[in-house]
């Protein structure tokens, strides 16, 4: 195919003449995905080389009663997936947990992260510069703040290893996830301690910020939003709504999540937070690869005077309410279900996705619990 | 709302009557989301509670030549995205991969896995029925494979813990990604194990599988593909397609991947492949939680006469070509601009995946290696 | 000092020599070193530039009842340390175990690995040479025994990362605790492969073996023994031994073995096992620094039928009863203590090393459980 | 035996007739155990059940020139081992090293942690105790430095799970390593916040600590000393001394300490610093089990100008110069070896332990790199 195709316009033709371009080279028919319904100029930051859209299905999980700092109140919550049996899943937990009186929520951390890596000349080097950025942060800081109207440049903190010098730089990126606006940030603030102290800018990520890969330092310092949710669910609704009850669910919580995880080293004491990240993220246009940071959440439960107490820890949830994908149309208006769009309201909307969190990982282990697991696949998702 | 809208109908009226049930619940409008194209049938095994589609803008990177045992040629790869930059900077890295002669690219191992957990009495009742299960394995796998037209029993690995016995089925499940077909299989061996020795089952899923968490038992034992690329890239196509050169790449991959994720304790040792991992699986109906697995991938890059050389390992690339997603008609169009859509296809569309991701890898680290990360984010992605 | 007196001779003259030298050089007086009692000739295979010996408290644990499959009957155990309070500690734990009947304790997996790197010239390569050692699986195991008397190869297990190739050899090693035996047996092997294949040997230890470091695939894997203890301790026997009881035993256990440790991302799952194992390695000449394989150990505590069970596991105790530091005299007067010198023993050993284990588990836990701790350390250690 | 004997009496004779009391029990005879010559008193406080020593053979590396902000001058270091061949190991990396100007070393961070576990009501609750002890930290730190002479609270970071609450307490501990001095302090600061928040201590070590464990905490937040070493060793010293060159030392220490290290999930990116923490630890009296968390070293090596960089990076070292087993005869002597014995020594010894390691990595890494290995272990150690 001509390359010139590639990227060239923006416009619906333009799309269309690349995609049949497409459809030439490759012989395939691209009907559903040529289909779609909005204008890719609407796109243009979002995306190059367009040739159309792919649909995911769209469905509703909820309502989902929340009482947090930001998010009060009942949400349907939307999710998009192609995985049979999930939505069904969360919903029961949903309706289960608005019946216990709904989910508590709160983001206890908030910061965007992004750590260059240098090269020094030695330890002494390294040790030498992180005192320059110590000494220096109002002007580093500055230079940071000055690529950015939202961004606030928090705190940058070192880490020398041999002639390899990390700076994770972390920032207030207000409504945006701010991965982009931190990278920018960062890149200016490493261009200025390149020029006033030798070290070398090797890369403007050292891995360890660390963005979309799982990682002990995210797990344990945060990233994003480190948000907590839980309830306390009373023993007649978890054997109404769950066909369970507290004591085989806090059992295979114990055995699963923090014996099974342990076994295995994982850096995820959940049953599948995952799926609902990953759904919620694809409907609202949040960035689907770092799923991969929250997937490391700690899902427990315990018995409490004889009702079901449950609980989930989210130290690296990014997501935003502005900017990246949010501005797209399917996207803005799956926001809108939940009054999230825009402004203001990223805390709120990260305490709804960890409430939905909470929500799925009830009703997965109530389900496991009594052995239903499989047979919910076999009937709804196979 | 009314709960009795969940999920009762499946026509485009039974959609839309959900659809405008939840405008009016939240007061949102959703023309987008409602401008599906396809029929909500198609999608019927897919999710519940559906209430139309999110529209998730796809390009395509390429042509990316690869040389595989299963792909072989050059091939445009459909990417969904929200990630402004992401695509150019893919296909960048697919235009010096194949100036330079393709990527080749090879499946090691393959096997889907599912680890129930079961209370056993003791260390000794635990030993007991792990060797029940070595000596009754044609029983074992004769009850699993009831289960399944494709899916084979390979082996039951088991781990014992005090009360807490974890045995980890490995299969193949031929071109499926296999995880729902590894459920139900185990879900029945369970039951026959538990019959035979007294442990009792309580989760299908102990978390010893893992899905859709980071895991070392996954980085080590591999779960659905284990894939691995690489390129030999001449010092000329570095300078002309990536304006950089060998050197830089080579230090921002060692300083990066390997001291930056040591430092972070990272399980993923790589710039982004995550990236083009949700980007794939969106765009060809792969679950996109698994995207956490995938994610755990080692790229690594060293100077071989003067040339460059890259490659990437993929410890648990779970996809396949059948099944769950791949049957939407916007995501079987997708694969089939891959020619991958079906049977026999699932390897070869491994390949691919993990070639493209070589791509990325390749291009972003010579972004950041000469510093123009941030300067491409803020021309195209901001 | 004049380097010629180093390690030139070994008879308690040059030892003498040696050592006023070093008081010379230094200025310090070293009476107590120099006051050892063993022939020098007794450990010229165990260290270099003797300058005399280190005197260590020995004192002993126990008697601790064991029910293994190879050690049976009560034990007094030997353990060095200079850590007040321990050896109290682990006593106590003794008699609760004995009065309670005893310690279950098993061996399941006995082998000591070790993997050296070879640089393959790219991933076709490497799969290439993974696929000649086993195909010359038993040329290269003849290679690999022919340098030792009692070690056998049972496995080599490959791993191909770009240009790396890793192999890990797996041996029976006998009674020995066999690392020096695989190293020197993988390094003839290692040479055979390197001839067959042209692949280069970069180092006989690729750090997957993995020695002397906290690791995943040890963990996973296990190497040398992986042992299980557990008991089952009747509530009074907690209530009279213990001064507590099984619940805040489970508690304590549940939100530090489990939670704690998963926060911490922690490889070890226990309260203290690495002192238990430092004291019984020092005082039967065992390898101190391989304590850091031993710790990672999981510790874990249930409510049964009112009664207390627990119970450890570990993954990766390496411990030999011929060989090493245990010809030492002190050394081996301590493995005679629990009958364990010589050949024919090493499994044996380990089941006490792992009920020793136990023993000190559960009497911390119980501490911790009841506010002890800080006072008994007031009180003997401080 | 009789129980009566257990830990009665502290006197050489109650020591005799304990030890006979065990020869009687066991039919071992104990007669290099029993020819300590000590005085037991002066163990009174490091061991109970005392019946004697065990002598492990003690020899020096060295000399080896330290440039540290603290250590300066040529040192003859003490190790005890029954390894063979380590000593000798270690010297010539010593040897290479001084030849090559000496190894600059940095003690960066130096802080001594507990962190308990309290059981909260709820996740609210949790953030509320959290919020009490910020803003009560001055009564805290009363509270908890009442109980000691030298230790000061530097601060105390939560993390909240679900209903478990873990404080992470961080001192000041002077000379001493200091984990008695911590726990005794944290105890004391824990009931104070036990009585003012009514969350109910359930251990005061919650593993997040992490005391003699591997730990991603300590690991990436520090335990005791953070270390640094370097050196730029001239290519002529490499070839003379360690009879190698910097290229193959370098693709050795690539392959091995990073890429295998990171296959492997090690915590550890080093050849064996947990052999020289141990020989060092057990001749001067530190906490062996203490090993555990030291051996998460990184060792890097580049190539500058032609000539050989080598570094470590020691995040976890935990040494005293005062208190535990450093007051013991041998071990106060080896102590004074190196001046490094009682107080304000404690940073100047932590450099020279981090700059042994050092040489104990060069000198393995040159002789990995070499093929050397196998045959060092063949002629002195087997």
């Amino acid at each position: 195919m001509t390359g010139g195709l590639k990227n060239r316009g923006k416009s619906k033709g333009d799309v269309e003449e690349r995609r049949k371009a497409v459809e030439e080279y490759s012989g395939a028919k691209l009907d559903c995905i040529s289909s779609f319904t909005f204008d890719p100029k609407a796109a243009e930051r979002n995306i190059e080389n367009m040739i159309g859209a792919v649909q995911v299905p769209l469905g509703f999980a909820g309502p989902l009663k929340v009482c947090g700092d930001h998010a009060q109140g009942e949400f349907l919550v939307p999710m998009a997936t192609t995985e049979g049996a999930l939505l069904a899943t969360v919903s029961r937990g949903c309706s289960a947990l608005t019946a216990a009186g709904g989910v508590n929520a709160l983001v206890i951390k908030d910061e965007m992260t992004r750590a260059p890596v240098f090269r020094v000349r030695d330890i002494a080097h390294g040790r030498e510069v992180a005192g320059w950025v110590e000494e220096h942060f109002q002007e580093v800081k500055q230079r940071a703040e000055a690529t950015t109207k939202h961004g606030k440049l928090l705190s940058a903190k070192p880490f020398v290893t041999g002639r390899s010098l990390f700076i994770r730089f972390a920032y207030d990126t207000g409504d945006a996830m701010g991965m982009n606006m931190a990278t920018i940030a960062t890149q200016a603030a490493s261009e200025l301690i390149q020029e006033g102290t030798g070290a070398v800018l090797i890369s403007v990520s050292g891995n360890l910020c660390t963005d979309k890969k799982p990682s002990g330092v995210d797990f344990i310092l945060g990233r994003g939003k480190l948000v907590l949710a839980d309830a306390l669910i009373p023993r007649e609704v978890v054997e109404e709504k769950l066909r369970s009850a507290p004591e085989p669910i806090v059992e295979a919580c114990y055995r699963k999540n923090l014996v099974g995880s342990a076994l295995a080293l994982s850096y995820g004491h959940n049953a599948h937070v995952a799926n609902m990240l990953a759904a919620v993220f694809i409907a609202t246009g949040q960035d689907p690869a770092q799923v991969v940071e929250g997937s490391m959440a700690m899902t427990t439960a315990e018995l409490v005077d004889d009702d079901l107490y449950i609980s989930v820890r989210l130290p690296a949830l990014e997501v935003g309410t502005v900017g990246g994908g949010t501005r797209l149309p399917c996207q803005a208006e799956a926001l809108s279900i939940l009054g999230c769009l825009g402004s203001g309201q990223a805390r709120k909307f990260a305490e709804i996705v960890a409430a939905v969190c909470l929500a799925g990982e009830l009703s997965t282990l109530a389900a496991q619990a009594s052995g239903q697991l499989a047979s919910a696949h076999q009937a709804l998702g196979r």
